[in-house]
């Protein structure tokens, strides 16, 4: 095989690994589970949903593949620690934006030629991008799916046995 | 640069990034804190860190390296979910095994040549690597990067604030 084209199936193995084991989390839940904290005094399991499927969604402009569609939902659950008292949209809802942005990213993921993985993120510039060739989009979702494995270990928490 | 430099590069920052981000959350508790819950009736500090520095000890022996030195350790930190009753090794030893086994990885790694990382791990058959070469040494690296931000993730619900 191709060794770009191998690589890049490593790093997407590790994206939809992660993102796998968050569906199957997430969804072990009740809707009334997603209102718990996952240890006291700490986020909610509906704000870490909302809090990665908002920067998910924001991960095709970081990557340059689209526009991301919910960024009025970033200071609720990008810019903001969880609040109580912040009015949430329903689960449901933001169970269609997962959905919707996930599937989104399957289909933007799939069209990239392996060779345009290694192209700058447009979170940096064209001289940092000359001076560190590795920071590219494909440590990005390598980033991301490090991100996803960290609130997933929270996320589990709320579960009884202990993992 | 060469290409199989460059993924080589790309996936050891993934590790390394991780494994910083976990000395500087450790370290900033104290010894006493180590003994804390990271939740009601989950695992404490002091278990994760040994359980983390165990399983990287193992790591070598998987990825073919070296062999590991703490095996004695795995039923109490891998085999066995944490245990108030069980006795622990003190924190300042954990400290010390933690820092050898991290030494020993970074020195290891940087004598891995860039080809040899699309090896076969010592986990799986020469026939099943047939079938799928990105199941690689690399891919074992990147698993491991994120097993650690899932841990991490549970670790720094023990400091006050909402991260």
């Amino acid at each position: 095989m191709d060794q770009q084209k191998l690589f890049v199936q490593i790093a997407l193995h590790s994206w939809n690994t992660q993102i796998a084991r968050a569906e199957k989390v997430f969804n072990s839940y009740s809707e009334s589970e997603f209102y718990k904290q996952i240890a006291p005094g700490k986020n909610r399991i509906i704000y870490l949903y909302g809090h990665l499927a908002v920067y998910h969604d924001l991960l095709k402009e970081t990557l340059g593949l689209d526009t991301g569609k919910y960024s009025v939902l970033s200071p609720l659950f990008l810019q903001n620690p969880d609040n109580q008292e912040s009015e949430m949209p329903p689960v449901k809802e933001l169970k269609a934006i997962w959905n919707e942005v996930h599937c989104d990213l399957k289909e933007l993921f799939n069209n990239v030629a392996p060779e345009d993985w290694f192209k700058r993120h447009n979170a940096m510039t064209d001289a940092d991008f000359e001076k560190d060739p590795s920071r590219n989009r494909l440590s990005v979702v390598l980033n991301r799916a490090n991100h996803v494995a960290y609130h997933l270990g929270q996320v589990v928490l709320v579960k009884p046995e202990n993992i």
